[in-house]
């Protein structure tokens, strides 16, 4: 299988809160957090707890850059 | 500043490839390479070539979710 | 009126779910379900129930391709 | 500090609803109305109440174009 | 493979226009055609061509739902 | 007709540069200038030229907010 997406980043979940319709996934990839939200539907069917070993997946157009310019962070 | 994008992943330009309208950002952001689709505008700006130290950003809605149930890549 | 978003698709409301904030609106479009996460204001404000017919919109750079090379599903 | 996405309105704070894992923050802009959903995660750690000024940031890819042909709004 | 965007819609390409950064993808997905704005790369490495077999990829925050009330198309 | 996109901000048409794929087009919104990138097939059948008036439209989740504590802009 192939997808268009550009962009994935593999780590774990760390952490789950789920709404009725929405759930807020925390990941850690590498040194960094990473945070999707998705529907709890998702959330559920993907049986996502702390712990386990996923993939977090972006598409190109949803990537914005940011420069820091002039010292200011 | 704060920003309500959850997202942020220090990284470095690896290439910038310019369209009439779009342009397309690749980076390397710790052992993942990932790939922008922004305006060649943007890209213009920011003057992103090679080697510019960036950060990439992500709101939490576009981050989805993949798990290799089953041994399947 | 005309819109840029280049996918319409037919379709009937199948569930609405409905959080503080969020929704999940499940439609059935041909032969496929589909479903949409938007805010509680507007599932409510569009009176969206069960049997109700509406079209599902997304912009173009949304749609992302997936290709099953190798027989993988 | 620069930053990719192209579109930056200022504004104010009218209200907040949060979920669980959502949050819809309703924001004037000029003469205008904007909904943004983020992570409920984002608007505690902003501290985003009414009143607060704020400025509503929006990626160039995510934006739509409608235009009212023919009388029809 | 599970992924989290709840929506995947069968179809095969129709057209594809490249550019230098971006590429247009029309589907034909049911009776409804659909089209994609991905990266040019994403187009080459995926060898999208006319008559290829794809699925549409749609993350659920990315549908938006359009009702047609007092009979206005 | 109703949509779920609860952002629509009135506007004129400022400029349009089309890519093979890809159209940028920049928007007076108010006191601010809005850009958006879509694909060129919509920028041509909408007829989007300098001086037309059209509305711009942004789904909620599509809104990041930005608060500017500190004095930092």
């Amino acid at each position: 299988m192939q997808l268009s997406a550009r962009n994935r980043l593999p780590g774990t979940v760390v952490e789950v809160v789920k709404g009725e319709a929405a759930a807020k996934v925390t990941l850690q990839v590498g040194d960094n957090h990473m945070v999707a939200l998705i529907t709890r539907e998702s959330a559920d069917e993907l049986g996502l707890e702390p712990g386990k070993s996923v993939t977090a997946l972006v598409k190109a157009t949803d990537v914005m850059v940011l420069t820091e310019e002039g010292g200011v962070a």
